[in-house]
């Protein structure tokens, strides 16, 4: 025994696959050109990681009117005011799980069994029924579009985004070298899709539909009917879908089913999380449930999921093992809350900023946010929404997205979850910025010219 | 205003940009051709992830012996015996995280500022000093070797990995059509790296070293003198390091710095977290520490990695609002009293195995792993490392990791957190096994044969 390593001499005889070296042979250094000099270089994949909200908005002057608080529209996470706390029964779920100390090594990279079931029993419904194993937890729902485009989707390929849409879905192809194909929103249809459009972009490598119900940035739900009338392009096409219903049920319709409800052969990945109808965005706790009646998907894409979960595994055990409780001790009146909170804020701003010229707010039905058409026409003083609402922060401390982040110029988008007070105070500031910089252009004599 | 959609007719005018379909006009069937029948299949990213370990343990029969209890001595996790829990101190901070609804919000995506202070507060040394913006936060040591991967190498690059070696590097970087290099350790050099090997490896394509230290799964801990051979090789070649030190502190010996506070001119990239030390590996909270006193990184990888953080998101907010208090609370003697648990059993079950006929167990230095060797000619009745501790968990149920899932094969790796009575008892049912199975041969006389 060599006691200094502790290791018996004799140990590696008849051993030597890996140990080489131990046999004296010598490594030549071979002919083969290495670097010289430090030259060290971020990836092709971190360079095509465009966040363009970040983008834009790190790009805007944001120097806000010192005479007036800010008032930040702009930022789709709930909890920012304080007005809006999740459940106790949420925060009581954490604690228990945290005190049972069950949940502090790792959890399955798909998720605890357990709360699988949860989150199964949850959404299943009779038209749409879930088991455990259709249900795959995540590090957030931004985890599961990650996981549904990667599992997919093929560099080449390409996946069809609604526009306006959320700007994650493009970051996460791009960066992967997935082509995006936006198909066009209709807000004067309530933002339903334009389905010819929607079908022109079809081609053979097309490999996935992301549809966002409800909608971020618009608000809109789409009703049964022309959720069909999307599902058939799919089948037609034998595309499959990605839905996101993140925001499912914070709407304020009753018409509004889930897609996979209304398919029984499209395969559809329906991702969601905690984030938005729980109020708490930075648990990082999502899900994609696997809905395959038809089985298009098979064992094989889950499979895949399954592989990929392993990379870096997903959300955090305490939550995982909160999960259950959270969904089943999470009361009614907390959702009902929420929802009709949101319903009288989008009113009031939208009744405030109907009547303001040249800006043509569209009335959501669902989510937390509320877009804003500009006419450009009438404030000559900007080139565009980016300009717009930069000087609306300068001149009254009023920061609303500009809609140029979701591909969509000349709107912005108005997050509905502040405080009622905020919200009057608000569009009176935006009213006011509106009156000064509006004026008449000729073009459309029909406008209501102050 | 057109009442049912909310929307005013006259909003579209002058803003017919994404609104084609308004005007008329019509999207023709282009003549390009769609997939008539569905075929879905996972993308070569799914199909290329690979996880060793769990190919190999799937692939496994296991069958306890319905006689004897299972110890499981295979898994990293130093949860799953209930023996080691985390401290009070560490639950305390969680919970009163939870209570102070302060971060329930979307964090930064690189983290809060406050939480990345109280990292670089906590490993800054003189030699290495760490300020906040040197800290990304991440979910997990997992996504922190991710992104450092991601963000250093291309496909058709290559990364030097550790043999044996934690698995997830090689998984990672395969699945993003990264090449995998493998550098030898020396057992009877307590695992020190081949430099010769290393050094012979290295070709311009060659965009990452990674260092595991202490190392899973040899358990071997390097001192200061080795350390500043690998850097010398690094520096030489001009190759960045990815530091794998969650397992820092980990250790057993006096000598043990960091890679970082050992060089001023190789960058590094060290990764961590608090699944090890703080023994809560299910929560996810990981870090990547930017080293690069002689600025090589630069802004470029800094920029890099903070874009690629965008793309889900990292750590919970929860666990980031909590750990500036779980690092500054949990007292001294939580760690000294893991490390001395550790090398107790570590202990105990190096002298139990070593004495047995065939086996050569490597004795470890940190972390909370133990590398058995096995004569293979000693044991002609497996074919190998597999097949052995396949064995062994149906005469013995005891489960020990084959290190053919690190790429070792004829060796096995036992984890050492376990109680000590099933410590003991699974050397003694290990012995049991080895005696049944032991045939002495001739090539080696020297050995103990009995
Ligand atoms: C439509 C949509 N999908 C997904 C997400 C991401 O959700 P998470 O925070 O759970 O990753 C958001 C967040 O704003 C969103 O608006
Ligand atoms: C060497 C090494 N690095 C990284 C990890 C992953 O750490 P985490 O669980 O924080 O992702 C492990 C886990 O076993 C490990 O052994």
């Amino acid at each position: 025994i060599d006691s200094s390593s502790g290791v018996p001499i004799h140990s590696f005889h008849g051993n030597g696959i890996h140990h080489v070296s131990v046999n004296g042979s010598f490594y030549p250094a071979k002919a083969k050109s290495r670097r010289q000099r430090w030259e060290v270089k971020p990836s092709e994949m971190a360079n095509n990681t465009f966040n363009p909200i970040r983008a834009i908005v790190d790009g805007m002057k944001l120097t806000p009117n010192p005479d007036k608080p800010m008032i930040a529209l702009s930022i789709g996470d709930p909890t920012v005011f304080g007005n809006l706390p999740t459940d106790d029964a949420v925060l009581q779920a954490m604690k228990d799980a945290i005190d049972s100390q069950k949940y502090n090594g790792y959890a399955p990279s798909v998720g605890y069994l357990k709360s699988r079931q949860a989150v199964a029993n949850f959404f299943s419904c009779p038209e749409a029924p879930l088991e455990a194993e259709d249900v795959i937890l995540t590090s957030g729902c931004s985890q599961a579009i990650d996981l549904a485009i990667s599992v997919l989707c093929n560099p080449g390929d390409n996946i069809l985004v609604p526009c306006p849409g959320f700007s994650l879905y493009k970051t996460l192809a791009v960066s992967m070298g997935i082509e995006v194909k936006l198909y066009n929103l209709l807000p004067e249809k309530s933002w339903e899709v334009d389905l010819q459009h929607l079908e022109s972009l079809i081609d053979e490598r097309t490999s996935c539909l992301i549809v966002t119900n409800p909608s971020n940035p618009c608000g809109s739900v789409f009703n049964k009917e022309h959720l069909q009338k999307i599902l058939k392009v799919a089948s037609k096409h034998c595309v499959p879908i990605l839905a996101d219903e993140i925001y499912s049920d914070m709407v304020r319709t009753t018409n509004h089913p889930s897609m996979a409800s209304l398919s029984s052969d499209v395969p559809i990945l329906s991702c969601g999380g905690l984030a938005k109808r729980w109020l708490v965005p930075g648990w990082r706790m999502g899900w994609i449930l696997i809905h395959d009646r038809n089985d298009i998907f098979g064992s094989q894409i889950r499979q895949g999921l399954v592989k990929l979960t392993q990379r870096i595994l997903g959300a955090c055990s305490i939550i995982q093992g909160a999960l259950e409780n959270i969904l089943n001790n999470t009361p009614q009146s907390f959702y009902d809350n929420t929802i009709s909170f949101l319903k009288s804020n989008s009113e009031i701003c939208f009744n405030e900023l109907s009547i303001i010229p040249g800006l043509n707010p569209v009335m959501p039905s669902g989510a937390m946010y509320l877009m804003v058409g500009i006419n450009m026409d009438n404030f000559p003083d900007f080139k565009n929404d980016v300009e717009f609402t930069e000087q609306l922060v300068t001149e009254q401390s009023v920061f609303c997205l500009p809609a140029t982040a979701f591909e969509y110029p000349n709107f912005f988008r108005i997050v509905v979850t502040l405080p009622e007070e905020m919200m009057v105070e608000a569009c009176g500031r935006i009213r006011e910025f509106c009156e000064r910089h509006y004026r008449p252009h000729s073009r459309n004599s029909n406008d209501l010219d102050q």
